[in-house]
């Protein structure tokens, strides 16, 4: 038997329940947890949102940012070995559909989603495929091994823009956007400018190595990013927020030819001025999935063995117990990252 | 002097006038022009729209597609030969601003539109500088070389985009949808589905080698275009409309990973499902304006010289003093390319 | 029990045999072969060349470009129905190594290959991995089903080359070089010089639409390549010989800030010119190695469903009985694709 | 009149000698030399080489990397204040080639060098056409702002290859090579490894941030690289040495699918295992002339502005007078950069 967080029915919040031990596949590998962080997605899974209630069949463990140690494999498992650290990509993909077969695995049609689709991680054990573990070195502490999935997110939306020697605008401060400031210094921009309402978030901000942290309450976004900028404006554009009134700001602020990277969701559909703001402008705006099949791992381990410090961003760690104060904490909107330990 | 058709004041329509032949800078050439394409920019102009009120400055000879003879040339004049046969690119550009220096001039903030911020081609003749003229091979005849410009908007749109091999869904059927069609099919195209209202446009796009061809005001254009797919939805979009409906039909119809080259210019905010139609689809979407200086201009004539035939696009050649008739034909969205022949 | 063309032992030649019908594992298919076509490396095992000496170990079924109907499935397949029509990626890869881990699984380091590292397709049956298979129209008939996998280093070849309105040099016009012809008219050629000693493949090159069709033993081949480029070069080089003297050709030939894919491999180390003929030409070179998984197989589909007609490569089809004349076509480096009937 | 450092005549070595002061035409600028670093080729004219007796013809004034005050412009000079503080780009281009024409100036077929096809910068003046000028900002002191020019050329080869996260092995660690390892750290390069024979340059490459560092004289450099890379081998060859036995060892380390960019000139035909090391291997091989105009330059500027550090770079500062100690110093193969001070 083993605890864990589980959205037992439909409405808000969630209980610690006792449950079995997740049964193996033969591809499956077993994982006691060591750390699992909380994302966006979980929060609206606790308050039970529109999208939730769309999406989510209670019961469900929820949690799908972790890492541990594998304690069991299925028969067929041949490449984690028993006793691994390991993260994991929290997207099962199929291997079949076009996008699977056409190097676009992280936009998989028939996708499920660990914690949202299957059991997740708020656990003490959680059972994944194996071909979903992420080998991790053990000198990466548990709750930096468990952000290598969101921070794929900010790897991704970095690597995809030209980012060396750009100036580079970021809307929205949650810890992905948090995670893209340094990949960005590391990615050789020029200057970064974030854009974030919380002010305990821009101070994070500023701790990561932003240069100029604008408030989107007081500043003129618009016209502080051109002035930061040369009068050119942004070279590229991370929008993390979601934010319909970012979106906007960004892509006017977006020099000629820039690029967006579009990863924050909006709630509803956003009104665009798509004439000035995208096609005048020769812009290139992409939206963002998950992280690359493996693309984006191998591209993050890089940046943590060469040794980006992302202890910062890590605000709260909590024994699962505390699961209340730690959801209190994500909905407060001035948190970086809050991580569970289930286990201990 | 010189026979010129004027926007003499502002409002709608616009008079033939006896006017004197530009004088020449010492970089300018001259052209006496053997046809002059009319344009949707031209017919905002004709018309009087509100772009217009606020853009132009009467009174202009415009029109900005052309092809003719260089019948002189300024005294630093050292490309272009007295005699030669040239279209030219429409936007005389700084060549000193961050996008001109930066492999962009397409988007040059300080662009000066031929027929629109300065003299035009409506005329018998016109003043270019030097650097905008293209050398043309005179086995193409006057229609086919005066549209070498509006199919460089076509050519840019395909070339951003992965075609090989692709399903490719264009909606919008004017003069610049239409050259997509071959430019797709030549690009290596697998199916090319075409959305367009008038009749006329679509019988065009159907002899210009569409293999599907919807009309949005009887089919269920989004799932068409998935059923012609395979259920995927199209691997690109080419969007030539500017019509709301028709961008969010698009991104719609669009598959997972897909690519959408914006060119069509909505007249008003466009709302967008974001979160559907582009973040979770890792779509990527392009702003396209105008060509690329100078490599759009040689994959245009590539294409031309590896015997692409236009001729069906070019519906109509009138003499400019029939500018009346040729304006109603472009009104009437039914047409393909008006082409005016000011020297006969 | 089932014929099949046997390499019995080391040594030149090869045998029909009588043999078990394959044994499938759980996620292999049995696939009753309806054409097989010859590759250069199955001439190198024929003929037992030093490099076949190397990697061989007979006895061994060899042959690895095929089509076929599935007539047994393993416990475990899921995505190929019995009864479908099916070619196969010929290189059987790991899944798990760094390179398929990281979307060039074309490129896998532990890859086997039918036919050389395992049975080949040679014979009335061949297993093999379910996820090697591609499910393949009825409407396109054995001959051109079979040659989809040498087709795609063809595709491969151009598709990461510039080629849209590009003036385009190919080298060797052996099977594969032949397939890239229509290519790279499909893709937008401007103009397409083709380089051949043999005068029965110079004729193939021109009826699948090469512009110019040149001689090496006779032909100045870089003179002639800048004469029809208006003295710049060639754009594109594809360079599917592997003859030491038309790689340097080539990249001498080659314009500056051009592209150069090497699909055709030199038996030795090759001297090259890399300050000339490709430093400061500021030259682009691609090494070209089997089939992007699954994304050329996908755009090969898309050339054959756009109405490409490959029929006049494939010169020859005999009943696998003829294998002796099939290898002398191979070897006398005159004919187009020979393809060999295992079941009639 | 003004003192220049001359290459008089032809044969080794060169004098100081005054001459007067260049003249400017309309579109020229006069600048007063505060800085003027050595290159390679510098040495090569010193020298009096092969390459330097078919390329250079004496009298000379030689020198092309330089920043100084502009203290006279022409007439139709319209970008470039009087009293700006400049470096310059070194090719002078034609801007009517198919290369300028082409965003690929930086390969422009009709260059003309500074200090090599004119007269240079080793001098208390020189004059240069305005469009070769980039403004730069005075808190960047002269030795800075001079190798602004070497420094680009390392920032194009680093820009070309996908440096974020990959392990990027570098040759040679000449003053261009020195630099590209705090571009490919702060292109996200997870491990730098170098191989250079000269001890001091060796220490240099250490103190700029490689991780590792090889002896070419002493380490097995293949297997040593490998190592380092967990088997995989470099994602990354940036050949700055031009030596034939480095290219060879680069590409034979290099991992599969991985990407080399060639900037070090080989004096003669390079012996090359284009099977292995790159057909089989899919890579990608770039030559990397000059910088590009002018997206390197801005690049450059950002890496500057983004506060790395070349100072430890600069090794040598010395009066224009003490040329042949400097020239000295250049030929040990021992120094960083060496910079000349015409007026003190």
């Amino acid at each position: 038997m083993m605890t864990a967080l589980c959205k037992a029915r439909p409405g808000p919040g969630a209980e610690l329940v006792d449950m079995p031990v997740p049964n193996l596949g033969p591809r499956d590998i077993l994982i006691k947890v060591r750390a699992a962080s909380i994302c966006g997605t979980d929060l609206h899974i606790y308050s039970w949102d529109p999208w939730a209630q769309g999406r989510v069949h209670p019961p469900l463990v929820f949690g799908h940012e972790f890492c541990g140690d594998v304690v069991a494999v299925g028969s067929d498992v041949t490449r984690v070995p028993l006793g691994s650290y390991v993260a994991a990509e929290s997207h099962v993909v199929c291997g079949e559909c076009y996008e699977c077969r056409h190097g676009m695995a992280h936009i998989c049609r028939y996708v499920q989603i660990l914690g949202v689709d299957r059991p997740g991680a708020f656990a003490e054990y959680v059972a994944i495929p194996e071909q979903n573990a992420w080998l991790t070195d053990r000198r990466f502490p548990p709750e930096i091994a468990t952000v290598q999935e969101p921070m794929g997110n900010a790897v991704h939306s970095a690597a995809v823009a030209p980012i060396a020697g750009a100036n580079v605008a970021i809307f929205g401060m949650g810890p992905i956007g948090l995670f893209t400031v340094p990949i960005a210094r590391a990615s050789g921009a020029a200057r970064i400018i974030v854009v974030e309402p919380s002010e305990d978030r821009r101070r994070l901000a500023t701790r990561m190595g932003a240069d100029v942290v604008l408030d989107p309450v007081t500043d003129d976004v618009v016209r502080r990013i051109r002035e930061e900028t040369g009068g050119e404006g942004a070279d590229v554009l991370l929008e993390m927020s979601g934010n319909a009134a970012a979106i906007r700001q960004g892509l006017e602020a977006l020099r000629f030819g820039g690029h967006a990277s579009l990863l924050g969701i909006p709630s509803r559909p956003v009104e665009l001025d798509l004439a000035d703001g995208v096609i005048f402008k020769g812009a290139t705006v992409m939206g963002i999935a998950g992280r690359k099949l493996w693309d984006t791992w191998y591209q993050t381990r890089g940046y943590l063995e060469s040794g980006m410090d992302l202890s910062p961003i890590i605000t709260h760690k909590l024994p699962l117990s505390e699961y209340e104060r730690a959801f209190d904490l994500v909905a407060s909107g001035r948190s970086g990252k809050v991580v569970l330990l289930p286990t201990g």
